[in-house]
């Protein structure tokens, strides 16, 4: 049995589901909002893998770690949705594994981030370690624009959204490459462009995209990405820096991928369930 | 060099302190909220080993990720200050290592949580994944009770305190035992006493703190709690069960011992930078 | 020109806006999302009166305190709006107006929570001042209970609602009356029954509605409550105390009325639109 | 009976006890973070003035309701208190009464907060209506900066701090009026000067203080803003816009007055003592 776990059907979800049914699989779909997930669960035991699919970084994150602790194979691992999940975590795996990041520093208060700033140097980036479609991710070109920030990231709720991680502004023309891991093959990359008065290039924020040519070390540096973080199924977003080159400036374990269809053309679902089909098989 | 970050200055970081100093130890004191952590600092790059003592879980492991990108030995590391702070976390790897736990269901939403009640049959623990001091801890001994809590929970602000974890309630007459690991060695336990109407033990509570007299099985239990999440200086909360005996109820990675050292007699800075130091020698 | 002020689209405002359409009165929709609200604003000058009916009670305030200073005429006013959506507020204008209330302390913190709860003695209901649809009001039948409560509203984000409003539980068979006021007429009133596992009789908690025979005492009390906080258009809650009678138990000042509709038969928008039309005229 | 009603002692309420003290006045001191607000209780009904000083604008508030509703002259009154403490609120009072103010917009989404940014022109201030000491008021000098701050405030926890107060940037080289107004008599002037980065000249933020000489047009307009708001007891803080001459840009109706004190050498706790006393004997 296979387990398809989700809390949101995105059309990603639908297209993953009806490729299942093509290949007469038996899927079982797991809505973790309605299900309580049992540390020792008979029914969750029969399953021999899991594709975490939920939108929620923690949702997908904790439904990992209690299927693997019933023995069910997940993709992504709980360590690896985690590792993707939280931008510390996931710069230190890439530093480890020697691949190229954008300058950065953590911060903990204002006071420290004001510091991280001229460490940097304007213009900077200040985001918090957690969090999706470039939210709260904030350009900063002067101390009274840091200040500006800082004091609101101090009355936000959650410790944290208050963790600062200051990096390097890469001016890139406001766009960025994201490249679509599985196993151990790049599918295929795509370019995001900012547009609409944002510098961020997130489809979420009316991002546009468009087919990107693969080369070669584009291809390596993703891979070597998705291994840093043992990842399966990863999308690699990457920045291009006039005099550094390529760094790595996100990984998502959890990735969506329609945007990557319409502009590559590629068939993303049909090549993620014969992944997840050839682990079961193992 | 020798590390001792911190955020807030207790009891225990000054009596650590003047054990490092009683035994001319080159120490550096890094206030984590005036230090903006660099990823490639040459300053922190000179230390050897660093001891991770801030009280905020989050700044305490964030603290440990860039210390050990900079390439120093941190006590206790970033993957078991983490693993002790999440509690879904410390379960999994409790569990994966055979040690008895109060039976736990893990739920993301109020529908979720109550069913997870009635699984578990009530009286039922609920708690959220992070916090110390058992805060938001929560005895509900009736599904109205249930919906209570679920219904203000939801109303917290920060995704992780949405997250239930469920548990049998231990009928301990509201208390449990403290045991205090360094290396792998148990340097004593307490046994901790809830008082004031709270039914809750925590000494932040008002719990009220004796020694308890350590035997082998409680011993043996807090040493493979501490090797199950690859702790250096931890403390293992225990619960004792009237039938399935001693249940591992939590562990904390950076522990407090101020009530341990109170009703114990036992010289925890000195065993804690003893140990800190046996590690710079090798 | 009529402004309809709105943020939400219900059921309530097309029906609204059906019956201005049907009279040919010239009405201006006011989206308080998209457009910004000026102190000073020619174009809203234009308009003699406002129907005031965003969801968000802060929004409906602030957007009645603008329209007003620009010298618009609201319905309700931002007095009547702030005055029925705080509780504490509402209860001052009932007292100082002789209306039956129940017995009601409010309290700051844990500690004078708990006080309150003795005070009144158990069951009690403790509620923030502000929130619809019965959202967070708690039935606590112990002190334990209390604490439950009290823990968990100490750690919601906002000021207002770790406010505690104490009260009498009326043993009322887990229903209310609600009657529906226009000008110094009561159109109606309805009763609503809890269903559904939850105590609360409120339609967003799955409450039925039917139609309730309205008696002089209760049409009497409508009207007072809704002259006791200068309200025009209001829906006044009411509970059957065993012994002291009808409680008045809260007013709302921008009332839904699609179940009212439904359980009574009577066309509320067309009486609605009808009063405010009248206003214009004079 | 004299209620003096707080929640924190700062320097301020220790003043004011002592000169009451010394006219050895009967003075009950009402700590409400420990004492439940009954609506009817035979205590508080035999005080004849409280004197009303919680830091806490909300307790403030709520406090004095609970007061008045027993028959207590409040100073501050409720209705008062609630209108200095919404900057909106407040705003219109002072139209009403034909004061100057900056330019003001209300808004309550990001959509509509640039769009006033635009009704206004840069350079702007977005303040929330509620918030002391400076906290969360921004000064935006661009729609990058805008979309920054209106992004943040949109993950803020409550309604309130979510409502966009907009307004012309006065610029004031960094500092601003404060008047001192009891009964119907200002008590003096202080000048508050940004320093240390800030342009915000809040002394919680650094600022500085001095005396200010005391203009007969100072002089009025503070009166006229004290009756505007029906003030017993407030502050009144004025920018001096280059052309439009003075504005009213705050009131408090719950007021500090250390830095005042020290600047001009008046024994502020002594003219309010005097005043609190001279209505008890009315």
């Amino acid at each position: 049995m296979i387990i398809l776990a989700y809390d949101i059907v995105r059309l990603e979800e639908k297209l993953i589901v009806k490729e299942f049914r093509k290949r007469n699989v038996k899927l079982n779909l797991l809505n973790v909002t309605s299900y309580p997930l049992h540390f020792s669960n008979g029914f969750l035991r029969k399953a021999t893998v899991a594709l975490i699919r939920p939108v929620s970084m923690y949702r997908a994150f904790y439904t990992a770690v209690v299927l693997e602790t019933n023995n069910v194979y997940t993709i992504n691992s709980s360590e690896t949705i985690l590792t993707c999940g939280d931008k510390i975590l996931a710069y230190k795996k890439l530093l480890e594994n020697k691949l190229p990041i954008p300058e950065t520093v953590v911060a903990f208060t204002t006071d420290s981030a004001l510091q991280a700033y001229n460490i940097i140097g304007f213009p900077v980036i200040d985001k918090p370690p957690i969090g999706s479609w470039g939210r709260l991710v904030s350009l900063i070109e002067s101390s009274k624009e840091g200040i500006l920030v800082a004091e609101h990231r101090e009355n936000l709720p959650s410790t944290q959204l208050k963790v600062h991680v200051v990096q390097e502004y890469v001016p890139t023309s406001n766009m960025d490459i994201r490249c679509l891991v599985i196993g151990d093959q790049v599918l295929g990359c795509i370019k995001r462009i900012a547009t609409s008065g944002d510098w961020r290039s997130n489809v979420a924020r009316g991002g546009k995209v468009e087919a990107f040519k693969l080369d070669e070390e584009l291809a390596e540096l993703s891979i070597k990405a998705a291994k840093a973080v043992n990842a399966e199924i990863i999308s690699v977003d990457i920045l291009v820096h006039p005099e550094k080159g390529y760094l790595v400036n996100e990984v998502n374990g959890v990735p969506e991928f329609k945007g990557f269809m319409k502009a590559t053309g590629i068939n993303v679902p049909e090549k993620i369930v014969e992944y997840v089909i050839s682990k079961v098989k193992k």
